[in-house]
């Protein structure tokens, strides 16, 4: 096993459900990851230190997926220039929109980058960071392009298979 | 003059203007305060430091104020047990939803109490500093009423003046 | 069993779960408090009385958990000077932001400072009340960070179990 | 000039603009009424007392306007079992959002009825006012009648003079 | 029987429900009243009949009920000038503030006075009726506050159980 | 001059800015029109007739603008079985959110199309009315083809501009 | 079976139970229809395609469902100048404004217009192409009419029972 | 001059504003980077052909800024595996709201991540794309630290500023 190129972080282990679908595209994908649990407010000494080291212990991109107030992915990105991406996790009562917010507003000098809200985002944010890695590797380029294709073949048939059932 | 009791504590020079209710109120009852600039994003390692280190240095309440995904009111939560006032500043585009969302809903372990959005949070987050310090001081406790007092009178007086130039 | 120097008061019975968060925290703290069934609306002559009473009877912090329009935070602030931490309680339809806005949004002069809407809220503003009281209590400061300490080893323990179960 | 029947309270004295609107309906109906500057907040005995005292007075309806955490409404409500109008004010940040919820979300037991946020509020109220009034008083409801057909007309002209404007 | 003063007038059967509540407070006051199912958009003929002959009918007051974009009230309104009180029903997926702001924001001219969202609402319409028919009605005046007194005294029982539970 | 097809009718004058899109894509379409002020609630039996009648009347398709609690779209949809296109009108205090609802959430069983928000919809509604005439009409569909090539090649025009403006 | 002249178009086999109730009318109204699964983002080539040659297939109206950012619209209209109708669909956690945002607030040159989100939009959805479909098509022009009638007789069928019951 | 890697994208020329900021970032950190206006509806053509080539031709990031609908990050995501950056862009009548969720709630498959909502997010999104070019440009890298480093002083002078202006 190699050395991970993506951190995933979750600000509380209850955010585990969002991340795994990351985890499956990694995994699918190839590409290394390590997952933490890290909290901005309530470990925020370990939180700043992981972001602080973490370019130093070759991660490329960093995935943060939190709710709430989710200052996760600011605090991260406040410490590290690396790319960071925000997940914005939904709970009651607001369901996300306070997440959203949280991630998305970054005041001018520190961005984050947020990807859809909830499972979707999961799945999406591991997408985006691939995209970024690829950028740099051609293997990983080519596995993206045959991602996409396949993910469009099953569109094709979930349409195929509509026209057929509606012509019974 | 003595040592500052309370630190205010601004995300940006550009939220002074909502801070100038809090002074007033602080000078007019006679409590010392300190203020700064200091960013969660752009100067964490110094917001972080100032609030591990605002108890030793004799404050007993820290105000902060922040828009967009204000995360100033949880990082400095995160550094100190000291009661943390919250104000939500209003800013273009989503007029202050983000930082009230952004202070207000800090996870389970870590609580910002956040008080009214915009300049009427300036004035009111230090009346509510002042009602905490007003707990172990007598005299502030005793002029925290006489305040209340007038200000009813004030309302009492627009009342009385509203009715006049309505019967004439 | 000394005299309670917290009062805990809810708009109707229904807050009560929101509120059990707050009164764990309150036990394990040694820090007394009263609970009471006080409406804005229903019983508006109770409620300002109480809140009138509340800094002669010892009380020091009063916590108020209401949901839908939710008068309670402003009643009670209105006739004390003692400081009031509300908690806005989500309900149908509107899932608390009717709760949020009408605890948050005070005018200037009577301050009410909120925390997180919903179960977390409970928890946290026990927390904040105790941060209130431990300004002049040794012991209970003592015990805050001795909480935050635990909390964030917690955290630490969930992060050391994630990276094992993701290594298997 | 008789007593009135109609008292109109505002929480500040800034929320008379929106009133001026309602001053004038009653002027033009001829309904003599009372308006008064009473906080909720700022004057709470006071605005007890008035509401309190409001049905031996000769009150027959309230109005009452306020922006932000508008609990005037409800707390008027809570002292009379007069009906009580409410109309949001919008104010900054968050637009009138604040005051509506505040107003209109009412736990059981104790009603409020709001009518249009902003300036239209303060015509719509008086007029609602006017409709409670004019079941028991049949000038009243002639008058009503003639309004309604009296602004049907204004429409019927705008529509008349838009549609030679556009033959031109 | 005596002949019905109020109208409850729902835009589809699936609103029932929600007054239900509005039914038995009409009931135990002893007020006589009609429910109507009646659409502003599938029956707005009839809709628009039953409103313009309500005062002649005998009713002083008409309650509606309707959900999504909530017209039922305004068309009401549109053909009567009998006080409309407006229920806004939520409904999948914007939880009732489609028919919060469509109930509301009628514009200048023709009131619609909107009382709690949802099944709160039920209950609150009927009695800001009864507040209504009140004012010319001893015999109901006397019942209103009675209710109110029994609403209190069930508010502080609650609050003496909720004592005597926490201190076991 | 030949007779008109759509129908344009606004429940304010003040609405007029909105529609004065809509009347230049009409005009340069050569498309016939006529435009109406005509209200929902202060002159519902006009709105109704008008509807009522519209399809003997010869128009094809009906554009309804209205701001608020803007029942208008769904009123007349209610009276006519021809297409009703509506424009949310964005007003104070909620910006058109209360329009939008209005507009869009109309009940299963009578449906409005709502386009754009604000001064889009006023040229959005128009080209709507267009491509439903066209579907029976060569020229018109020939022109709106037209249309939208010369408005791709402004794109692409402002394309080059900047690009022009960049290298300098 | 004659061609198909309305498309259906989900962006995903999940949007499904949505559009059921659109194809129920069609089919009662005996209007020939094609359903198909195609993305706006996942087979943008083939969504593209489809809306370009959709025209001269035949077809004379496109309707489009989607969730969270429901660019299908858009991306159809883009490519089409046939009428197309946008069904927002809700998803989780934004419940659907995502969606309805998404469709309605097409930019000034290209027109979406949006119908009920949710299940009810897939019904109106139909009603609504068929009210466009009727203006050259007088057998579909009298069963609107016929279904207006018959849909109308069932309010008032419910209006009658529920008199009914409540009279016992 | 080289080749640029970044490609800034925008959906009207009205938006050049928000990305001023963006070119500002790119030339002082000498990034070079191409400027277009595209638009999905408009020219969506031209807008997919971009996308679809602009790996070929040595873009490495691709920024897009738009408003309301904003579709473009999503067209431009569909056609091409490069990260996308979308700009939400505030717009009459729901200040950015449409266009921030057009952009975030992107489907599980194709990402886009968004960065803040009006002009900071032109700066931010220049930012993070060089992010992600410094992942190989250690020269890059090295700026972005150096900035982030006179950032925080920036932050610090306005911090001394501030404490010596209030203590005069």
């Amino acid at each position: 096993m190699g050395k991970p190129v993506v951190a995933v972080i979750m600000g509380s282990k209850s955010d585990l459900p969002i991340l795994e679908g990351a985890f499956k595209v990694f995994e699918s994908f190839g590409v290394e990851f390590t997952a933490r649990v890290l909290s901005a407010h309530r470990t925020p000494v370990e939180a700043a230190e992981f972001a602080a080291n973490a370019e130093k212990e070759g991660f490329k991109v960093i995935i943060c997926a939190a709710g709430m107030a989710a200052h996760l992915g600011g605090v991260v990105a406040a410490h590290t220039t690396l790319p960071v991406i925000g997940i914005p996790v939904a709970s009651e009562p607001f369901n996300g929109l306070d997440a959203l917010f949280s991630f998305i507003q970054m005041p001018p000098g520190i961005p984050v980058a947020a990807v859809t809200a909830g499972k979707a985002g999961g799945k999406n944010s591991a997408l985006y960071a691939i995209s970024i890695l690829a950028l740099s590797d051609e293997v990983l380029a080519q596995k993206l392009k045959e991602f996409r294709a396949e993910q469009a073949a099953q569109v094709l048939k979930a349409d195929a298979e509509l026209q057929l059932s509606l012509q019974k």
